[in-house]
């Protein structure tokens, strides 16, 4: 018996199988895929027929089983599995695969939360139902009906067995392999975050690869991918990003998929590389795998063909790479040995006139001054392509820095290929390929010096203590002021709104909430005109679109008479609470910041373009809760317009910092007040110092 | 004798080999592979040490073969090649390929000129020099050092020999097939242009695929490329996109790569359709070699295996296709034959329980409704992919609509595959590439109904003629007042660039030359305050930098003083001819419309966001002049701030015709005036009736 669950799922001594083995059944693939994969322990298929089949005996309960197995597997007709379950727990397995399907998948929720309580009545954990199994092929264990991975680096946790099975048909055909494989199926227990917590401290695996359609209790997992993203790289393939993908995730799985973007966002703050399908993810586990990190971003690009290095190039500087200038000691040091023909610009062109030796030097030489090398061979059918493979290891292996290579094409550089990779270089399809490869190999190399550890965990108990504190010395009932606004109104009344913000620490506008005319007036003048009236009432969210905004106000004059008009607005029956008086500001740049309660991540700050451009630009940006101030600084830097808010063309620059601690109030704010569901700063105008914002919604 | 020169290339008679045919060299390569291919016709190799190689006699001269070819293919040292040329003029050979290199790719421009002028007074056409030669397969005609294709419809130009080689290297690993090949070169004479016309008229070819570093001759090519496009489906994959690979393909080719947005307007306009690399490549030359072009953009996704459809899904949606919901009556039709577990919205997921039947009915009933279909098979080792295969075969035959497949993966779908490729299906390597290739025969769906003939040709001499009578009806002297200022200016004053616009047809705001205080004041309560006031300078370009701008001037004496100010500008020996005087508009939207001169394409017409926002957002888009009406107005719908001109948030929209008509206009006055070097019309504020333009440049 193995002490820890994972080690009874991925090296059990003794598995027990449940379900038909006659040919052509699950039961029976499942049986043949342990023997023919050469599994080392005891199996004993169960079943009541008894009998025998390829070449093991078949026991009709698990009480004839002569040991104690830490494994079972089950594929009997769903109606079977609780009890079998029971039968297990029993027999102390605590380790159960369910292949079985005709649970939540098509709607039987029932009949999966009972798996779920017979379990945890026995202390037993699953994985399944409604799955592919698992693979564990360094100890040949192969409980599964896909087809056999061969031993690798990549650990593979699949939400879709089918799409699991496909990556092991084109992982085989690639002759590329696995550490451990899972298909979780309908995740009812064991799931993403367990699974990534034990694979980050398996000696196997070196990089973790995650396909997730939903993902549920989203907090925890990210904890789980962050924890584990700082000992080994996680690439996910996430489906469901449009509204047609979106439909057929929910039909699927029965899991929500979040809102694209939401993901990006958590996807980043977990340290997670995110991948668009299996042909970038082989790619990336290959260099994980093999390639030390950059230690920076300038890049060479050796080859013996024009066409092919200039793809190469124009890619990598798509993707951030520095496809620099060769140094000219670079170039003299490279000049003497080379043809007269080649170009030392970088690519640095070798022309087809070259071979071991040229290789060989050309990338040693580079490597001194460049991070990393994308080495070309355009092969013809007379130039000795194993040459330069072995030119290009013998420079790459003196380095330490990654080099990956792109020998074309088919037949006359197939036995090239296996030197490369024989050596532990990683050889990709095309030159574009490279560069992608090395593009992310160096996006972890910066997160691994950035991404702070235990970052969600120090920043909640620090920022409740704070507010705790604030709460009791200001002494102001935050939360009842919240818990009042709600019996009546599903949003705040704006002047609410603001002290909410205010008392959060975040600036607000001066203000003042007037309930008469006199009140109106003598506010506007000990601000100063020109200034705002809003109207103030639980009945109007959308102030604008109902000429609830009267602005800019130049004189007493002008202040009456909109709080009359205003104040009319209550005709049709609306409760009008009197109106907001703020002083009247503009500005060419809108700005919003606001927050949205995602079901699975929790709060989402985001920061972007405001006013008309919202909508048209979507140049918005989002970050989950809690945020430190050096991601909301790199939310403000990524959208779009930040070169804005530098100042352009003489004008000052805004106040980035004010604007970056907005955020980072913001997101401590929707984490300790629940009950808000969703905060529309907009717009807010960037100042030199400081911000203003103009306009202020909280809906609960 | 071939009539048509390109015969002669391509199927000629009779062929000489001028080079050393000692084994391992170029010339023995090519020797053998014109052997080794089949090659139906006579070959007669010529070196001065005759003798016999694989079976050939060895000619020591031209003089001495006994018959006249039609074909000469030149593989000597760089000096002895125009000498060479010339023998063949003397014998009647009007096409030659000239393999050998050590011309203008090495700088040697003299060399090259003086084969083109030799070939020139003998009537000659040239292929290369520096190339790797042509391949027609299907007449098994191979002279050429790269990997023999297989015959089959898709014609390759290139422009890199070595891309051309790597990319047969990989047809050949997918036994993919070509109609004709061409490698040219330095392009010193037959370039993409006439090959364009060839090749659209062959009969073997369906599909035409360029790899282009460079273009001379922009608009020659454009015409060629439109006229075939026309005819058949062209690809080109264009690198030199980056700052790093335009380096590059300088120093590769010696030609200059255009900026990248250019080129990409000119393939717009030309119907070429323009891929990333290889990869997207193959897949788009198998689909338009097979497949029916759709009549609409509705997608329906069948599959057995939720993540890849989802997967594939998302892809399609992304790129524009409507992965819409299948019609109840569908729904009802395919309920009683799936099973139970079976998705019936859009991706349809059969379970993995189904096989032939169901394939066939999913996928022949889908097609009633859908324009076409992405048929996703997720294999396992137990299942019948070869049915599945057939199933979708026999509903794909009645439809006579694109059904593209994605059986996945590796060894236990390679027979189904086969059986699908048999059938003239095409089986992708993702549902995501599926999309990709939907989404792109939809484009020249969309294409082939809305490219109007000879656009180009019937554009320009109708331009030039309205232009024409205008001129002479209106009796004022366009080119002379450019004449005028080029002397002097390298930009027009503007009063003088608001004439030209006016006399191009083109509304510009009301305004006033004034050269006195008086006549500013004047002129400013003629047309109504408040007014700007711009000083008027051939020595002031950028008028607001220098303060050289004033506005809102609300009355007579703003006018007087601020006239003062712009003409003190002078002090410092500026020439100050007077003021511009024009009403005051301000508007939350600015646009700007421009054109630059591109070497290649000619003027190039911009249009996009105007003001701060130009630097920022880059939300411009390029086209082509001439441009029509739908061309232009096509612009305007693509710029990311189109929402904006549609009026947001109940403001009216704005006129978007008479910003079409602007930019048709700027472009016929571009191809006029051809000594406008540039035009920036920037700020444009779009009004509901017109546009205003708040200032206008013209540089010479």
């Amino acid at each position: 018996m193995k002490e820890s669950v994972f080690d009874a799922f991925f090296a059990p001594e003794a598995i027990v199988l449940f379900g038909s083995v006659k040919a052509g059944k699950i039961g029976y693939e499942i049986l043949k895929s342990i023997r023919e994969g050469g599994y080392e322990g005891k199996v004993y298929p169960i079943n009541p027929g008894g009998g025998e089949v390829i070449g093991y005996p078949v026991y009709r309960s698990l009480d004839e089983v002569p040991e104690k197995a830490d494994l079972a597997v089950i594929s009997l007709p769903q109606r079977a599995v609780a009890e079998t379950i029971v039968e297990c727990g029993r027999q102390g397995i605590r380790a159960v695969i369910i292949i079985s399907s005709g649970f939540s998948e098509v709607g039987n929720d029932q009949a999966e939360k009972e798996l779920v309580k017979a379990a945890q009545a026995w202390g037993i954990r699953l994985i399944g139902p409604n799955c592919a199994g698992l693979m564990n092929p360094w100890r040949r264990h192969f409980p599964s009906i896909e087809v056999r991975a061969l031993p690798g680096h990549t650990a593979f946790i699949t939400q879709s067995g089918a799409l699991g099975g496909a990556t092991l048909g084109w992982a085989e055909e690639r002759g590329f392999g696995f550490s451990k494989f899972v298909s979780y199926g309908n995740r009812c227990d064991v799931g993403d975050t367990e699974l990534l917590s034990y694979l980050a401290d398996d000696p196997e695996t070196r990089v973790i690869v995650l396909y997730i359609e939903g993902i549920d209790r989203g907090r925890e997992f990210l904890r789980a991918a962050r924890e584990a993203s700082l000992k080994k790289p996680l690439i996910a393939i996430k489906s469901g990003r449009t509204r047609a993908g979106q439909r057929a995730a929910s039909s699927h799985t029965g899991t929500l998929a979040g809102v694209d973007e939401i993901y990006n966002a958590a996807f980043r703050k977990a340290g997670i590389i995110r991948v668009e399908g299996i042909e970038e993810m082989f790619d990336l586990c290959q260099a994980f795998s093999e390639c030390p990190l950059p230690a920076g971003n300038r890049v060479a690009i050796i080859t013996n063909s024009g066409g092919p290095g200039i793809l190469a190039a124009d890619k990598a500087e798509s993707l951030g790479l520095n496809v620099a200038e060769p140094s000219s000691s670079l170039r003299d040091a490279l000049k003497p040995s080379l043809s007269p023909h080649s170009s030392l610009k970088n690519p640095i062109d070798l022309t087809v006139e070259s071979g071991y030796e040229e290789y060989r030097l050309a990338v040693e030489k580079a490597l001194l001054e460049y991070d990393a090398a994308i080495v070309i061979n355009v092969a013809t059918p007379y130039l000795d392509s194993n040459g330069i493979a072995r030119g290009i290891i013998d420079a790459a292996q003196k380095a330490r820095k990654p080099v990956v290579t792109n020998f074309m094409a088919g037949r006359i550089v197939r036995e090239a290929i296996g030197i490369l990779k024989e050596a532990g270089l990683v050889n990709l399809a095309t030159g574009e390929r490279c560069s992608f490869v090395l593009s992310k190999l160096l996006e972890r190399s910066k997160a691994l010096g950035r991404i702070p550890v235990s970052l969600l965990d120090s920043c909640i108990p620090h920022r409740q203590n704070s507010l705790r504190e604030r709460r009791f010395s200001g002494g102001f009932p935050l939360h009842s002021l919240i818990e009042k606004a709600k019996e009546d109104n599903p949003h705040l009344l704006e002047p609410e709104a603001l002290r909410l913000l205010h008392d959060y620490g975040i600036p607000v506008p001066r203000h003042r909430w007037a309930r008469t005319e006199e009140e109106a007036v003598e506010a506007a003048e000990a601000m100063g005109l020109p200034v705002v009236l809003k109207v103030v009432s639980p009945d109007i969210l959308h102030k604008t679109d109902l000429g609830g905004v009267a602005l800019p106000l130049q004189d007493r004059n002008d202040v009456a008479k909109a709080f009359t008009r205003l104040i009319s607005l209550g005709q049709d029956g609306k409760r009008i609470e009197g109106v907001l008086v703020t002083p009247f500001q503009s500005h060419d740049i809108e700005l919003l910041a606001g927050m949205v309660r995602d079901a699975q991540f929790g709060p989402v700050i985001t920061v972007g373009l405001g006013g008309i451009w919202v909508e048209i630009l979507g140049d918005a940006v989002y970050g989950i809760a809690p945020l430190s101030i050096e991601e909301s600084e790199e939310m403000i830097r990524s959208i779009r317009a930040y070169p804005l808010l530098l100042g352009l063309r003489g004008k000052k620059g805004a106040d980035l910092r004010a604007l970056g601690e907005l955020l980072v109030r913001l997101s401590r704010m929707a984490l300790a007040e629940s009950a808000i569901r969703e905060i529309d700063l907009n717009p807010i105008f960037p100042l030199e110092r400081g911000f203003f914002i103009a306009d202020a919604r909280i809906i609960l």
